[in-house]
C-alpha cells in the first residue's frame, strides 16, 4: 500500500482536509463569538537547535531537521499549537527506525549504556503527550517503529495473528481480509495509528461495543527491554499468576517497547449496516444503551450524541434542502427539542442482524425513540475517520477544539456528564470566554459506558495553551471527582500523568514505579509519560485511592 | 445460611460422601489393578508441635490444636495425603479472623513489625498449595477471611455488587437472587470457595463459556497492604495506565490481601437447560466446540469429555438397566467406539435458548454427532459440585487421583492433549505402574480452550506423594513443552511455582518479584506461593519466555 505523506503540522495526510461548513460557522459564531485565527508558520521558518552529540548507536540515526521536526510531537492540541506557531519546546536529537525486534533491544542497550533517553513512537497520534519530546538534559532518540510492519504469522484455526507493532490499521485489515478475517479495531486514528500504539495506550475502536477494547484483543505480546526480548505467548486464558500481558497493555512505552502483538481475530461479517434513531433526550438515550447492553442485544457500534452534539453535528453534514427542513421541523417539536441521535451498527449474518435490530427497536420505541433511517448511519460511517481534519480548519477559523473521554458505571454517568459540562462552563467563565460542550456515549459495557466530550471556544492569540490548560484541567478535576476514570482510551501520557495518583492511589503509582525500575533500571524510556518524573513530584494533595 | 462443619481431612462437609460405584471399581481394577488403600488416622492421633510464641497482635489469635490443624492445609492431593496420614509438615502458630478490612491492615502491620509470616485464606480449597503452611523459621499466622462476609453495596442500575472477600458462592448467589441478579461464577468448589479466593487465583466457573472467567467479572477491588487499604474503584473500562486490577487478580496473596471485590452481575435467566450430545471422537468434538465459539453461538456451559473420560464417566452414573444396555450397544458400534460426550448448557430467554440450540445442532450434526437427551445434562448439573467427594473414597479404595488443567490456542490443543497423556503414561511406566488419564474441554474461547485432565493410578503405600510428584511433574513438563499454560484456573501456588519462569520468562518473574517487594517490603505474605522463596532458586535451566 503506497504511503501518503503525513502532514507535519496537522492531522493526517497532506492535501486532505475537511472544511468547516457555513452552518457550523454560523452555529459557533452565534454561540461563541469569533476568536483569533491561529496562523500556521511555514516549515522553512521553524528553526531547530543543533542536535546534541550522541554516543555510538547500533543503527543509522537520522539527524536532519525534517526528521527531527516530524518526530517531536504527537497529536495533542498543545502539540498542534506548538507546531503551527513554531514554538516546539524540544526536539529529538535523532530518529532511529529498527528493522527487527532484536535491533530494538540493541538500541535500548546502547541507550542505557550511553545515557540516552528513548521515546518509542508508532503512528504518532497520541493526544495525551505520549510521544511528545520534552526537554531533558540527556540526548533524546525517537525510536520509530515504522519499519516493524506486517503479519509475522497467521493461525487461522485459532483466529490469531502475530502482528509487528508498527503495522497501521488499514494495512492490517487489508492483509487479513483475503483470509476471511478481521480484527475490527477501528479507533478514529485507524488510518495512522499502529498496533503497538493501540496496545501501549489501551485504545478502543468504534466497534468496541461488539469486539471489545484492544485490551481484550491481545492474546500474546513481545516486548523489547534492556535485557532482551520478552515473549508472552498467545493464550486464550490463564491462571499462571497475574496477567502480565495486561500489565504491558497500557504501559505507554515505560516498561518496554512493544514489538509484536498476537491479536484475536474474527470472521469477516457477511453483511454490515446500521441506522440512526432519534430519542427524546439524553437520559432516555442512555437508558436505551444500557438496556441493549444488559439484555445482551448484540450491537457492534453504538454512539449516542447528547442534544448539543446532535445539534452541532447537524451543522456539519450537508443536508438536502428537504432533509434540512424536515430536521428543523422535527427538532422544533416540543418532544424532540432536546433530541439525541443514536447510531447503531451491526455486523454479522443477515438473519442475526435482523433479529438484533428488531430486539433493539423494542427498546428504543419503549423510550419514545424512532428510527430516522440508514442514511445518517452510512454517512457517519463513510466520514468517521475524517473528523479530526476539522480541528485544523477550526483553529484556522479562530476556534479551539479538544476532546476528552472517560468512563464510569451507569449509576455514575449522569454525575460525570453534569460535572464535566459544568466545570467547563465555569472554567470558560473564569477565562472571560464561552465554551460549547458536546458529548457522546460511544463504548458501552454491561456495567457502564464511556463518555466522550468535545469542547470548543474562541481562541485568544498568545493564550491558546493557557485557555486549553484551564479548560482541560477543570474537566479532569470534575470527572475524577465524579468517579470517572482519567481516560477510557486515550491513555495517560504526560498530560494526564499528574492526575494518575488520584485514580490509582499512592500504592498504585508506587507499584508502577517499581515495575518501571525493574524493567528499565537505566531509566531510558519515556520519562514523564504515565509516571511523573521524580522532579515533577511536588507537595500535591494525594491519597485518592487510599483509605 | 447455617454453616455445616467442614471435614478436617477431606473434601467438603462432614457426613457427605459419594461412594465409588461397583462399575467404576471394576473399570479401575481392570485398567489399573488394585492399589494399597490409604487409611485415614483419627484426629486424636494427630500430634501438633506447640505453637511458637507470637509478638503482640491486634486481634484475638486462636492457638488451639483443632484450629491450627484445620488451617494448615488446602485441598491439594499432597495436602490430603498429609492430613490422612498425620504427616502434615507444618502448622500455623495461630489463626486470626479479622472482622473488618481495617483489621486486616492492622494485622499486616503487626506482622511486618513483629517478623511474622501471614497466609491469607478464604475457603481453603486451593489445589496448588496456595494456602498450605510451609516450614519457615518465623511464626506463621493464618489470616482467615471467614468473617469478612456479605454484600457491602448493590448497584442495581450498573449490575455491580461490592462483595466482601470471605463470601462463599451459595451465600453470594442467595443474596443476589431476590434482586433478580446473579454472578454465575460456579467453580467446582463453589460451595466452599470464596470471592477473594476466586480473584486471587483467577478461577473459572462451569459457566465460563457464557459469563467469562473471574478475571472478566471483577470491576473493582479493595486490597489490604502494610500501608493501608488500596481501593481501585469499579470501572467498566479504562486507559488510565496498565490495568492494576488485573495485576491483583491472580496475585495469590503475595501482593496484598484482597478484602473486597466489586463484581459484574447479570440478570437471572428466564430459563435454563441443556443436553448431551454424542460425537464420534475427540477431534470431531473439539471441532464442534471451536465452531460454536468462533461463530458466536451463545453457549453458557460447554463440556466435552474425551473417550476415556466418557467411558469412566459412564461407570459413575447409575443407569437404568435399559439405559445401560442402550449405552453398551451404542458404544459397541464402530462409529462411536471412541465416542465423546459433549454437554451443552444454555441460560437465557426461551426464545434465545431455542435459537442457540438449533444453531448448535447444525454444527454437531455436521460433525456426525447426535443429541442423546437432556437427562445426562440434568444429572451432571445436579451432581456437579459433588464430584470432589469421590477423591476421598478412591484413596480409601487404593487409587490415587488428581487433576490438572491448562489452556492453549485451538491450533495447539492436540499437541497438549497428546503430550500430557503420553507423559503420564511414560511416567507411570517409569514408576512401574499404570495410569488412567481422562480429559475434558470445559472452558472455551474464540482463540482456544482449556483442557482438564484427571489421572488415576494404584497407590503404593508410603510412596503416594512420590508417585503423585512423578506423574504431576511429567504432565507439567509436557504441557509447557507443548505450549500450554501452567494453569487455566487453579493458579500457581507452591506446587506450580517452580515452573512459572518457563512460562513468563525471567523478566516476568523479576517483574512480579519487584511488585511483591514494593507492596510487601517486609516479606510477610505467603512465602513460596507464586514466586519461589529466594532459597528455593537453584541452578535450574531457565529462559522459557526469553529470546
Amino acid at each position: 500500500m503506497p504511503e501518503r505523506e503525513r502532514r507535519w503540522n496537522g492531522w493526517g495526510v497532506a492535501g486532505e482536509r475537511l472544511s468547516v461548513p457555513d452552518a457550523a460557522r454560523a452555529f459557533l459564531t452565534e454561540r461563541l463569538g469569533s476568536g483569533d485565527p491561529l496562523p500556521a508558520v511555514p516549515e522553512a521558518e521553524v528553526k531547530l537547535p543543533a542536535p546534541r552529540p550522541l554516543p555510538p548507536l547500533p543503527l543509522p540515526a537520522a539527524t536532519d531537521d525534517a526528521s527531527r521536526l516530524r518526530h517531536a510531537c504527537g497529536s495533542s492540541l498543545p502539540d498542534l499549537i506548538a507546531l503551527r506557531t513554531g514554538t516546539v519546546a524540544a526536539y529529538p536529537d535523532a530518529v532511529c527506525a529498527p528493522d527487527t525486534p532484536e535491533q530494538v533491544v540493541e538500541l535500548l542497550c546502547a541507550a542505557a549504556a550511553g545515557g540516552v533517553t528513548v521515546i518509542p513512537r508508532g503512528g504518532g497520534t497520541s493526544v495525551t503527550g505520549g510521544v511528545t519530546v520534552s526537554a531533558v538534559d540527556r540526548p533524546v532518540v525517537v525510536l520509530s517503529l515504522e519499519r516493524l510492519r506486517g503479519i509475522v504469522a497467521l493461525d487461522r484455526g485459532s483466529q490469531l495473528a502475530r502482528v509487528r507493532a508498527g503495522t497501521l490499521g488499514p494495512e492490517l485489515e487489508a492483509a487479513l481480509a483475503p483470509h476471511g478475517l478481521r480484527l475490527g479495531h477501528e479507533p478514529q486514528s485507524f488510518e495512522f495509528s499502529s498496533v503497538g500504539g493501540w496496545v501501549a495506550t489501551r485504545s478502543a475502536g468504534q466497534r468496541s461495543t461488539g469486539v471489545g477494547k484492544v485490551d481484550d484483543l491481545v492474546a500474546g505480546l513481545e516486548v523489547a527491554t534492556e535485557t532482551g526480548l520478552w515473549r508472552l505467548a498467545a493464550q486464550p486464558a490463564s491462571a499462571a499468576g497475574p496477567e502480565l500481558r495486561r500489565l504491558l497493555i497500557g504501559s505507554e512505552g515505560r516498561l518496554g517497547v512493544i514489538t509484536e502483538a498476537t491479536l484475536r481475530l474474527r470472521p469477516l461479517p457477511e453483511c454490515e449496516d446500521g441506522l440512526a434513531v432519534l430519542l427524546p433526550g439524553w437520559a432516555a438515550g442512555v437508558d436505551v444503551c444500557r438496556a441493549l447492553l444488559q439484555n445482551g442485544v448484540p450491537v457492534e457500534t453504538m454512539r449516542l450524541a447528547d442534544p448539543e452534539e446532535t445539534r452541532f453535528g447537524m451543522t456539519l453534514v450537508a443536508l438536502s434542502p428537504l432533509a434540512a427542513r424536515a430536521s428543523r421541523m422535527l427538532f422544533s417539536r416540543r418532544r424532540y427539542r432536546s433530541g439525541c441521535l443514536l447510531l447503531l451498527g451491526w455486523a454479522g449474518t443477515t438473519q442475526g442482524m435482523t433479529l438484533a435490530e428488531q430486539t433493539a427497536a423494542r427498546h428504543w420505541r419503549a423510550a419514545g425513540g424512532f428510527a430516522v433511517g440508514r442514511a445518517g448511519w452510512r454517512r457517519w460511517r463513510a466520514d468517521r475517520f475524517r473528523h479530526p481534519y476539522l480541528r485544523d480548519e477550526l483553529l484556522t477559523a479562530g476556534w479551539g477544539v479538544d476532546t476528552l473521554e472517560t468512563a464510569a458505571p451507569w449509576s455514575g454517568l449522569e454525575a460525570v456528564y453534569g460535572g464535566v459540562r459544568e466545570a467547563l462552563q465555569r472554567a470558560a467563565a473564569s477565562l472571560g470566554t464561552r465554551v460549547v460542550v458536546g458529548c457522546h456515549l460511544s463504548h458501552a459495557y454491561r456495567d457502564g459506558a464511556s463518555l466522550y466530550f468535545t469542547f470548543l471556544w474562541p481562541l485568544a492569540r498568545g493564550r491558546e495553551v493557557a485557555q486549553w490548560g484551564a479548560l482541560k484541567g477543570a474537566a479532569n478535576d470534575a470527572l475524577l471527582a465524579a468517579g470517572g476514570t482519567l481516560s477510557h482510551h486515550h491513555g495517560v501520557g504526560t498530560i494526564h500523568a499528574p492526575y494518575l495518583e488520584r485514580e490509582v492511589g499512592r500504592t498504585g503509582v508506587a507499584a508502577l514505579a517499581a515495575l518501571a525500575h525493574a524493567l528499565d533500571p537505566a531509566g531510558v524510556l519515556n520519562p514523564g509519560v504515565l509516571l511523573l518524573r521524580t522532579t515533577d513530584h511536588g507537595p500535591r494533595t494525594t491519597g485518592g485511592g487510599e483509605g
